[in-house]
């Protein structure tokens, strides 16, 4: 099985998380899983794909994939995951950024 | 400078590359460096985030930001470009995806 998502025809919505995290773990990699985990039980869910640096300040990046709009907002709102996203700007990011976007198109090999 | 880009306000373009790469450099990284210098030439360009998995297989994630549709378009068609995207299909890259995407919202700390 590929790790590169396996999504379906445009169009649909990616959701575009960029980050640099804080030193130390403070329970990061345990709840990275479980909202993957989480993410994956949502509605209109497409798929996830992460990569991060190696290294102080690596930057991360996270690309989730959602059928539509309203299947993001339901995303950001499920109750365990705004619990993370507290956690995420309190202690495990340095700074991050969160890009709404809508796929037009998709090509590869 | 964070490595996080400065992106304006939406809308502009997202274009989400995701690769597994082959075994072996081959030219790779000193190509990936002169594509970074290259579209940050290019018109419309707005910036570029990118991060690799360790190890064998790693997933990788570029996105990079323009202002528009034609942006994307003349950095796909630049001929230095289209001749790094012909040796990504041939020799440095296992599996890859291409998204087009317009950014509709963003937000972050």
């Amino acid at each position: 099985m590929s790790i590169i998502a396996n999504t379906p025809k445009p169009p649909y919505y990616a959701v575009i998380f960029t980050s640099t995290r804080t030193q130390g773990d403070f329970g990061y990699d345990q709840v990275a899983n479980r909202m993957v985990e989480l993410a994956e039980g949502q509605p209109g869910f497409l798929g996830i794909e992460s990569a991060r640096d190696d290294g102080a300040q690596g930057l991360g990046i996270s690309v989730s994939y959602w059928s539509d709009l309203d299947a993001v907002k339901q995303w950001k709102a499920n109750v365990e995951h705004i619990q993370a996203q507290r956690m995420g700007r309190e202690t495990w990011y340095q700074s991050f950024k969160v890009r709404i976007s809508k796929v037009e198109r998709e090509y590869g090999a």
